[in-house]
C-alpha cells in the first residue's frame, strides 16, 4: 500500500486496523481522498467541464437502460441565491454552478404517449426508486470526476428542505422531480475541507447474512469519541455522532423545513409510490 | 483530449457531437469505459478486495454523516445460488461473490433506544430516500474501485424482483431493506462486455429551468436507431430503446415477478414512506 492511502485510510477512519490489506492505485486513492467542499475559490470553471461531467455521469449503470434521470445546470447568480434560501445555505449562492439531479420518467411517457400506451408500473414505489438510485450513480460519478479535475462537490440533499418551492423554481413537469442538488466549483485554498471520519468497517459489514457485530455498541461508542475529536478541531459545535444523528431524526421538520412534505410533493408529480 | 477518450465518448454516444470540449484524465477515463459485466472468469477475486472496496463505498457523501446503509457480501455458493434464482439471472450464480447494498437506519434506532429517545422522523419517504440514494453513492464508489482493479461488475436491481424472498433469505431485521446487489468479479475474456449507447446529452441536460430540448422526439428516434443497431451487433433481440423501457414499463410484474409488492415489503420493514 501506498504511503498517500495509508494516510488517506488514517484520516477516514482514525484507526489502524485492516489498512495493510488495502490495494491501492491512483483511481482509488482518488475516490479515498473525497471531502465535502463548501467554500470555493473565484476562478471559474474550466471550459468542457459540463460535457465532461455529463459525459461520466451516462457512464454509470442505469436499470434495464431506461435512463430516467435528468440533470439541470443553474448558474444565474439570482436563481442561485433563491436555491440557497431553500436550502438555507449561503454557500449555495457562491458557488460558480449547482447541478440539479432530477429523477425523470418524462421521456418515457412521452415515448409511451406517442405510441398508444400506458405506463402502469410507474404507480408502484419501484419507479420512483429506480429514478432516485439512477439520478445518483450517474451524480457520484460526476462528482468524482470533477475532484478528479480539482474541483469541489458538496451534495446537496437541502434542496429538499422545501421540495414543492424547489420544483417551481427549476419548473419541473409531471413525473420530473428532484433528488438532490450539487454545488460545484473550486475549493477555496484559504478554507480547506477536511476528510470527515467514518463508522468502522465492522460495523458496515455482514457476511452471507445480517448479524450486527458482538461488539457494536462498544464500537459505536469510541467512534463516537473520534467523531467528537474531529468536531473540536473542526470548531464544530457538535459532541458526538449518536447525539448528532439522533438529533438530526428528532424532527422531520426541524428549522422550519418541509422535509415531512417531499413525499406529498413526490406523489404530486405523478408517483403515487404504491 | 487523448485518443482513448476520443474512442470511449465514441463508443458511448455512437456521434461525434461536443467531444472536443470534454477534458481528459486517467480517472475520467476509468469512468467513461463503464460496462456492466456478467460473464466471469475463475480467478477468485484478489487478497483485501473487500475492504479496499468498502473504504472507497465509506468515503463517498452520506447525508448528514447518518452513514445508514451496510454492505452484505455472499460467497456461500448454494446461498448465491437461491440469490439467482431471486433474480432470475443464471450469472448471478456463477459470480464469486454478491456485493447486497442495504438501507440501514437499525444502527442509529438502537442507539436511539438506549438513549430513549423516538425517531419520528423515520415514518416520512425522506429517510427511505436517503437510506437508497446513500447506498447508491456508496456501491458506484465501490464499483469504479473494482473496475480500476480490472474487476467487472453488474447492479442487480433483480434482487428486488421478490423483494421479500431477499429479505428472508438475508435475515434483515426491521428498518433494514436491499436497495439493490452487485455481482464481481474478473470479466470471462472469452466473453467481454461492451460499452451500452446512452442518449444525447441534449436530451438530458435543462439550463436554468426544465425545457425540453426542441427536437428531443427527433434525437431520440435516432437514438432508438443507434441502440437498434447495437442490440443487432450484440446479437440481443430488442428492436429500439422506445420500444424496450415501454414493454418494460407496461408490466411491473412482468415474467412472474413481483416488484408491485417492493413498496408494501419496505413499509413492513418498518418504513411507512408518508
Amino acid at each position: 500500500m501506498t504511503t498517500p492511502t495509508k494516510t488517506l485510510w488514517q484520516e477516514r477512519y482514525r484507526d489502524d486496523h485492516q489498512q495493510e490489506r488495502l490495494i491501492s492505485n491512483p483511481v482509488i486513492e482518488q475516490i479515498l481522498a473525497h471531502r465535502s467542499v463548501r467554500a470555493y475559490s473565484d476562478q471559474p470553471l474550466p471550459e468542457g467541464w459540463l460535457e465532461t461531467l455529463l459525459a461520466t455521469a451516462q457512464s454509470a449503470a442505469t436499470s434495464s437502460n431506461l435512463q430516467v434521470w435528468s440533470l439541470l445546470v443553474v448558474e444565474d447568480p439570482a436563481r442561485k441565491e433563491r436555491l440557497s434560501k431553500i436550502a438555507r445555505q449561503a454557500h449555495v449562492a457562491r458557488a460558480p454552478a449547482i447541478l440539479v439531479w432530477l429523477a425523470d420518467f418524462s421521456r418515457i411517457q412521452q415515448q409511451a404517449t406517442k405510441r398508444g400506451a400506458e405506463l402502469p408500473a410507474l404507480d408502484y414505489f419501484d419507479s420512483a426508486l429506480i429514478g432516485s438510485v439512477d439520478a445518483a450513480l450517474a451524480a457520484q460519478n460526476a462528482a468524482l470526476a470533477a475532484e478528479s479535475l480539482g474541483l469541489g462537490t458538496v451534495y446537496l440533499g437541502s434542496l429538499r428542505n422545501d421540495l414543492q418551492a424547489t420544483v417551481d423554481e427549476l419548473q419541473l413537469p409531471p413525473l420530473v422531480f428532484p433528488v438532490f442538488g450539487m454545488a460545484i466549483g473550486y475549493p477555496d485554498p484559504d478554507k480547506p475541507a477536511a476528510i470527515k471520519p467514518r463508522l468502522p468497517q465492522a460495523v458496515i459489514l455482514h457476511r452471507e447474512t445480517y448479524q450486527p457485530h458482538p461488539q457494536q455498541d462498544e464500537l459505536i461508542s469510541a467512534f463516537d469519541q473520534r467523531l467528537g475529536e474531529f468536531y473540536q478541531e473542526q470548531k464544530i459545535n457538535v459532541s458526538d455522532w449518536s447525539g448528532h444523528v439522533i438529533e438530526r431524526l428528532q424532527d422531520i421538520d426541524a428549522g422550519g423545513t418541509a422535509r415531512s412534505q417531499i413525499g406529498p410533493v413526490i406523489r404530486r408529480q405523478g408517483y403515487p409510490m404504491r
